[in-house]
């Protein structure tokens, strides 16, 4: 089956409300405390996702779309956020993130991105040949990784508390899967 | 650190927003797949919430309050959601799940539970002796766990459309870490 975009806008549509109704004003114990040295805090998280709509995701299908293979994405800055964070408060992330992202898909559907268009080409400086497709795919399963992540972190913080029920409790059992 | 019953409130009391801002009137893409035989979609998932608000977290609190460890709890069923669910919309459960959650929350609030109550001791059929304090901190940690499993049944809708950044995604690496 083909990849849609009509259900991947909708997603990526829906994600800044959907942290906002979860993490707005929520006590610190969930958001401001991570898995341990070098993990990132919900607020982290927030913060990378904002990263991500100013230099990764509208960035790329532009130079996909200007360029195709000719020319390689600029690498992602896994901690570009670190800096961009200092000082703002969760609520300013989170506002942040919805006006960029809202922007974004604006942008996303004035291209009327055609089927023929999803097959173009693309470099990524690691990964190598790519589909403009697979990069729209991958921005909606890029906000479900961290909607993922966020669950972990915050259940993290109750580690102690649940006692015997840990066992039941999958996102307890979680590493995490990727770095950080 | 002592478990912060507010803390736990605070989050209990988002969860039902949060999921119905990210998942309302999303395509059925996202939502009525699972992961394969004898696993849930999002539509399971959500199902699953609404039979925990009604059978498990406000009845064992006032069976710990009542009986203490005089009297088990009742067996909590794991598919208890399937015939409730049949033939309701998303949309349905999403506005049942947050009318139930709200009311819990309610009378959750009008016992002014005090430290001593939180100490006090329940007996679960399989887990044994039990604190209220880890069930009220386990009902919290369980909506983690399934926004952690929504997260993850989303995802794996598009691992075939991702191409090669499958590799970033830690989403799509995780495999889940309980039944179902």
């Amino acid at each position: 089956m083909k990849h849609n975009l009509q259900d991947t806008i909708s997603l990526l549509a829906r994600t800044p409300a959907s942290l906002n109704a979860l993490l707005r004003d929520l006590p610190e114990t969930w958001t401001f405390r991570n898995e341990g040295e070098n993990t990132w805090s919900v607020f982290d998280v927030v913060g990378h996702l904002i990263h991500g709509e100013r230099t990764d995701w509208m960035p790329r299908t532009k130079i996909v779309l200007e360029f195709g293979e000719t020319h390689p994405f600029e690498s992602f800055d896994r901690w570009g956020h670190v800096r961009e964070s200092q000082g703002k408060s969760l609520g300013w992330l989170l506002d942040e993130f919805a006006r960029l992202r809202s922007d974004n898909l604006g942008e996303l559907r004035a291209l009327n991105l055609r089927q023929e268009d999803l097959e173009r080409r693309g470099l990524h400086p690691a990964l190598g040949i790519v589909t403009l497709s697979e990069l729209l795919a991958t921005w909606a399963i890029h906000d479900l990784t961290h909607l993922h992540q966020i669950s972990r972190v915050m259940a993290h913080q109750y580690r102690g508390d649940v006692g015997p029920w840990s066992q039941y409790l999958g996102v307890l059992q979680c590493t995490g899967h990727s770095s950080p």
